[in-house]
């Protein structure tokens, strides 16, 4: 209920002590000339309510992050500008980590060449972008057996389909599906709302701050962690 | 000296009442598709900063704004996101200001078409840019007579060259070139330092907080408001 979860977050029970939270937060830049970038909306607030929520639940969080917003408390901060910057601070804490929360909003493409100085206005102009690192695919790929990977996807039409069809193509074991066409919800707004999908699961996520709201994927975390944990435990009794 | 600047700041004289100035702040955004944005890195810092200044000592302040800053107290904040919607705004106010200073950064090229719906990361891709309004042309060409307008340059090689050429082109009465490839002065950082240029001088303005630099920049405009005061009267006199 709204009580419990408000009574949550003003006496946070320790029950995520023992892990160790990754989460990605903000939008990454990518240069166009030293002045210009690429740029995406999110605005970092939902990755570091998630920090926060995780950090006060008793876990060890790791804040890699693109976003100008303050450093939540007891959190390690890392800050960086592009998709590669970000790609490299993950995988070098990763070893580390239990729980992957992927809530950062990748820039997906760069140019193929940045301007070293400033372009000129001077009529129209053809660019030519490339994809950047696929961040989530990578951690995926290189996690620990037993880490759980949760990512994000913020989606203008078709959410459900559109979020699954990513969530199976990247290989996570969940993912936070968000509309971001809603008006007042999402992107550099204070509340969001969306879909916790995993791979047998379609949960609803109702519109709230995005304080509740990352108390909520983390509780959907957990109870998703004790099921592979289970499920990892009867395929071991079976061998 | 410092010490003079640092009582001005503290006990400002009100050496702009009866002035009203028009400041445009911050990096406006040029949407890709309705997540990704073509940006400038201006933190809106040096505008928001002009505006606090002008404010205090004594001005009318319209301060149309790209940034996500808080809004100067005592000054009519209009908030923009495109170049299109800062110039409609400054238009708009334009009758009405004595003076122009024009310190934001515009996103100078936009998408020729936009995406209604999210671009997929499936490969490289080519994006036709076209160049934005230019905002301070139309201020030059639709300014009441005597209203001076005060442009900004960001430059990252040739400074006071580039400056110079962009002064003469725009038709502006002065502009304040600042050299954003410096570290730890011009975008994102609380520093500016640069050049103060007119069609006949070249000022230098020395490394100072975004405050006392916003200072620096209203006592040059007083002064060049001063000199066109007394050439136009001498002109008058003159037929």
């Amino acid at each position: 209920t709204i009580a419990t979860e408000v009574l949550n977050l003003l006496h946070p029970r320790h029950d995520l002590a023992g892990e160790t939270i990754l989460i990605t937060a903000g939008g990454t830049r990518e240069p166009l000339d030293p002045v210009r970038f690429l740029g995406n909306r999110s605005s970092g607030k939902m990755g570091h309510a998630l920090a926060e929520s995780a950090a006060a639940r008793g876990a060890k969080v790791i804040l890699v992050t693109a976003s100008p917003l303050p450093a939540p408390q007891s959190a390690t901060l890392i800050r960086v500008d592009t998709a590669h910057e970000m790609q490299s601070a993950v995988l070098a804490q990763l070893p580390q980590a239990t729980i992957v929360i992927a809530a950062a909003a990748v820039a997906d493409f760069r140019l193929r060449e940045v301007a070293l100085n400033k372009l000129r206005r001077n009529g129209p102009l053809t660019i030519e972008l490339e994809p950047t690192e696929d961040i989530v695919a990578h951690v995926v790929a290189n996690r620990r057996p037993g880490t759980l990977v949760i990512a994000f996807a913020a989606e203008t039409e078709s959410l459900e389909e559109n979020a699954r069809a990513k969530l199976q193509r990247k290989g996570a074991d969940a993912i936070v599906a968000n509309d971001v066409s809603l008006p007042g919800l999402g992107f550099d707004s204070d509340s969001n709302a969306g879909l916790f999908l995993t791979g047998t699961q379609t949960i609803s996520l109702e519109p709230a701050s995005k304080q509740v709201f990352a108390g909520r994927i983390l509780d959907h975390a957990i109870a998703l962690r004790a099921q592979t944990v289970f499920r990892t435990e009867k395929e071991l009794s079976r061998t």
